[in-house]
C-alpha cells in the first residue's frame, strides 16, 4: 500500500511560515495555505497548495493547522469558526502563559493543541537540519509526529503547552548573549587590526569547548555542587577585571564584561568565590 | 635516522604548567621543570622530568622555555639569567601591552619570545583537541613548530607578540557571555520546573544555529553591511522586550536580555532597525 501524506494547512506566509507550506509540498502533502495578503501565496500556488478564501475554509479543509503568524493576537484572530477535530501547531513567538490560554481555547472550541518553535533559518526547514520544539499533550504530538516530520525533526518538551515559549525564551538569551559575545569579541580584536573573518577560528573553538562544558555544568546546576576543577569565580574575576580595564585602554565597549564581572563578583559575595563558575547559576535565578 | 625530541623547560607547575610539562614527557622531550614550590614536581619527576634548582638552571637546560605562571609579574620574575638563543613562550594570561613589553624585555636580553594561550582544559593538553594559539615572529613559531606541537594543535596568529592576549580577551568575552547566556536560560526553564539537564538538546541545537551562522557575520562585520535576511533588529527588538517583561513575571534575572536589548536600542537609534543583528558590531566598536 502507497503511503499518502495526509492533507495540512498553512495559516501565515511570511518568510517562516511560507518555508513551513514549501516543506509539505515538497513532502507530497495536499496543502491549503491562506495570507493576510493573499499575493505572498503565489509562488506556493504555482507549486501544488490551494489558496483558501478565508481562515475558516483554510481550517476546514485539513485535521492538521499550523499557524506561524506575526504575534498570539493575530493567532486568535486566524482561528476562527470551529475547530472539531482539529490539531492547531502554533509556531507563533510568545510567552508561555499566552500559550497556555491560547490552549486552552482552542480546547474548548474542540481542538487540540501544540505549541512550538522552528529553530532553523527559513531555508533549512525540510531538512533534517531544522530542529523544531513542541510542547503540549504527548499523545497528540504522537499523532501528528510523523505529518510535523516533513518540516524538520521533531522534538516534545513536555505536556504543558507554555514549555515551547518558555524554551524559546531561554534559548533567544542564549543566542544573543552568543551573538554579542562574538560581536563585542570581534570589536576587541578589530581596534588591534584582526578582521572578524580572521578571529573566526579561535571564536570556534572557544564556541566547541564551551559547547562541550555544558553537559557537565549543566548537571552541576542541577545539583547545585560547583567544583572548581577548572578554576575558581575568584580567578575569573581577576581576569574579568583585566579584560574591563583593557577593554576602556582599547576604547571599545565594555558594557558586556562589566555585567559578567557584576554577576560574579555577586556570587563570590555569596560566598561563592571558591567555586566554579556555574554557581553563578543563582544569580540568575533571583530577580 | 630516528627523530629525537628536542629537550624543553618548563617553568611553573600549576594545573596547567602540569600538564604541559606532562604532555612534553609524554612525547619524549627531555624535560626540566622549576616551580616556586618544588613539591609540585614530585609527580612529573617520577615520569622522568628533570627538577632543576632555580629558574636560571632551569632556563640553561634546554632552548625552549614554556613559562605558565600566575601573571606578567610572576613571568618577569622567572625569567632569571641571560637568555641567549633561548625561545621563551610565554602561556601565562595577561594585556596586549604586557606582552608586547615582555616581548621587548626577552629580546633585549638575547631570546626570542613568543606570546601564547592554551584553548583547552589541562586534561586535553597534549591531544589534537588542544588549540594553543600563538603570536610573535612567524620564523620563530615555524622554528619551534615541531616541539610545541607535542602540546596540541598550534595555531600562529600574527607576528605582534600582543595578538595572542588580544584573541584572549575576546574568546573571554564570548565564553562568559555564551556560559551565562546558558545559565540564564537553566534559570528561566528552572522557573517552569524544567532541569537544566533537559534544556541541553536545545541549547545545544541553538550554539550549533549561531556557530553555523558566525562566518557570514564576520563578513557582514568586516564589510559593515548588515542585510536583515533572517531578521531586522527590530523584529529582535519586540522579541528582546517580550523577554524582559517575562523574565520580570518569572522572577528570574534580567538583567542580561536588559543589556542586549539596549545595546539592540542604540542600534536602532542609530538608524539599523531595519538591518540585520550584525549592526550591533558598530554598539561593541564604541566606548
Amino acid at each position: 500500500m502507497m503511503h499518502t501524506a495526509p492533507p495540512v494547512t498553512v495559516l501565515g506566509l511570511g518568510l517562516m511560515g511560507g518555508a513551513l507550506a514549501g516543506a509539505f509540498l515538497r513532502a507530497g502533502h495536499p496543502t491549503t495555505v491562506w495570507n493576510r495578503t493573499s499575493a505572498k501565496a503565489d509562488d506556493l500556488v504555482a507549486r501544488g497548495a490551494t489558496l483558501a478564501e478565508s481562515p475558516a475554509a483554510a481550517i476546514a479543509a485539513a485535521p492538521l493547522v499550523v499557524v506561524c503568524v506575526s504575534d498570539y493576537d493575530a493567532v486568535m484572530n486566524v482561528l476562527e469558526g470551529p475547530l472539531d477535530d482539529r490539531v492547531v501547531v502554533n509556531l507563533t513567538s510568545g510567552t508561555p502563559s499566552r500559550a497556555r490560554e491560547l490552549a486552552e481555547e482552542v480546547v474548548r472550541r474542540g481542538g487540540g493543541y501544540l505549541d512550538g518553535g522552528v529553530m532553523a533559518v527559513p531555508e533549512a526547514v525540510g531538512t533534517a537540519d531544522a530542529v523544531l520544539a513542541y510542547s503540549g499533550p504527548r499523545s497528540l504530538y504522537d499523532a501528528q509526529k510523523s505529518a510535523l516530520g516533513s518540516l524538520g525533526t521533531g522534538l516534545h518538551l513536555g505536556d504543558d503547552p507554555g514549555l515551547s515559549a518558555t524554551h524559546e525564551m531561554a534559548t533567544l538569551v542564549l543566542m544573543w548573549s552568543m551573538l554579542d559575545g562574538f560581536l563585542n569579541g570581534a570589536a576587541i580584536l578589530g581596534s588591534a587590526g584582526v578582521s572578524a573573518t580572521a578571529y573566526l577560528p579561535v571564536a570556534r573553538t572557544a564556541i566547541d569547548m564551551v559547547a562541550g562544558w555544558l553537559p557537565g555544568y549543566a548537571r552541576q546546576a542541577d545539583d547545585g555542587v560547583y567544583p572548581a576543577d577548572d578554576g575558581t569565580v575568584n580567578t575569573h574575576l581577576t581576569a574579568m577585571r583585566q579584560v574591563v580595564e583593557e577593554s576602556e585602554v582599547l576604547g571599545v565597549n565594555s558594557e558586556l564584561p562589566r555585567l559578567v564581572m557584576a554577576l560574579a563578583e555577586r556570587a563570590a559575595t555569596a560566598g561563592h568565590g571558591g567555586s566554579g563558575y556555574v554557581a553563578l547559576v543563582e544569580q540568575f535565578r533571583k530577580r
